[in-house]
């Protein structure tokens, strides 16, 4: 099972492609798209859609998962980033990729194992995880992180139902299972 | 010249399609493209990228305009209202459409003559100008609202350039014209 992992932003768009083999996770690719930060939104929000389409036709994800992000002090950048978040999504519902949405707390217990780690645990842990040569950046660390969340959500889930099969058909919304 | 304006929200995107021939304004479609407020995010921006996807085809419009959103009290529906909006300008720039913004101060400058309408005068005056049989609901009435916005905004660019073919080149931002 390939997954994608994305990390949101008008600027920066993080992304991280893993490989889930049973318990193993291995490394495919990870990087960002950017945009200048001057210009209009509508072609800013285009580089975004396009950069993440091009990024699902190389790597061809089975599912998909992005980083439900922190509601920022000012309205209007709280605003810029929740048009750069729906046009990533926007890519990835285009594809027909299911989207599974993490909290930063989430992503932090998956790859750290607690909710408050700093930004260099992340990309420490998701180096080790993944057995990197080097520290990936920031934002693609994030997108690595996002997507290794989602690969134990899933084994979680595929636990759930094996131990329970009346259980089955639950999925995973704002951290809690639901029918 | 084909026109599709856009009022975009999360649960109503509204689209209004007009056609400007000269200084002549002519009702082409309007409507709304709904999501059901329960369920995930990605599944309902899908439905307003598909939505206005779909009215992109129906009407092929020459170029699109969309409102400005208003930076809401409670953050995170302003987060929620901004990926409504990334979606709708996703499906606008993904089929190569320029894409104008224009703010509520604006559309309801252009459509009733001054900025502080309320929404009733607003879809009074969307009629009147459209020669439509009855008033359109509110949210199409604001995307017929855009669309007229931005065919006066065309006219005065025209007007302009004619004046003076040095200033050619100009575009409108922000309100104002720049180079």
């Amino acid at each position: 099972m390939i997954i994608l992992g994305i990390d949101p932003g008008l600027r920066t768009t993080g992304f991280g492609v893993i490989e889930k083999h049973g318990s193993k996770l291995r490394y495919i690719a990870s990087g960002t798209v950017k945009t200048a930060s001057e210009g209009a939104l509508p072609p800013r929000l285009k580089i975004i859609l396009q950069g993440v389409t091009e990024i699902i036709a190389t790597y061809r994800p089975d599912c998909a998962a992005i980083e439900k992000v922190f509601v920022n002090v000012n309205p209007q950048s709280t605003l810029l980033l929740g048009q750069a978040r729906g046009a990533a999504i926007c890519a990835l519902v285009n594809a027909d990729l299911d989207v599974a949405e993490y909290t930063a707390l989430q992503l932090k217990q998956a790859v750290t194992g607690h909710g408050k780690a700093a930004k260099e645990q992340v990309q420490d842990m998701v180096a080790r995880l993944l057995c990197l040569p080097g520290l990936p950046g920031s934002d693609a660390a994030d997108a690595l992180g996002v997507a290794i969340c989602h690969a134990n959500s899933v084994d979680a889930l595929a636990m759930i139902g094996a131990l329970a099969p009346q259980l089955q058909g639950l999925r995973m919304k704002r951290g809690r299972l639901v029918g």
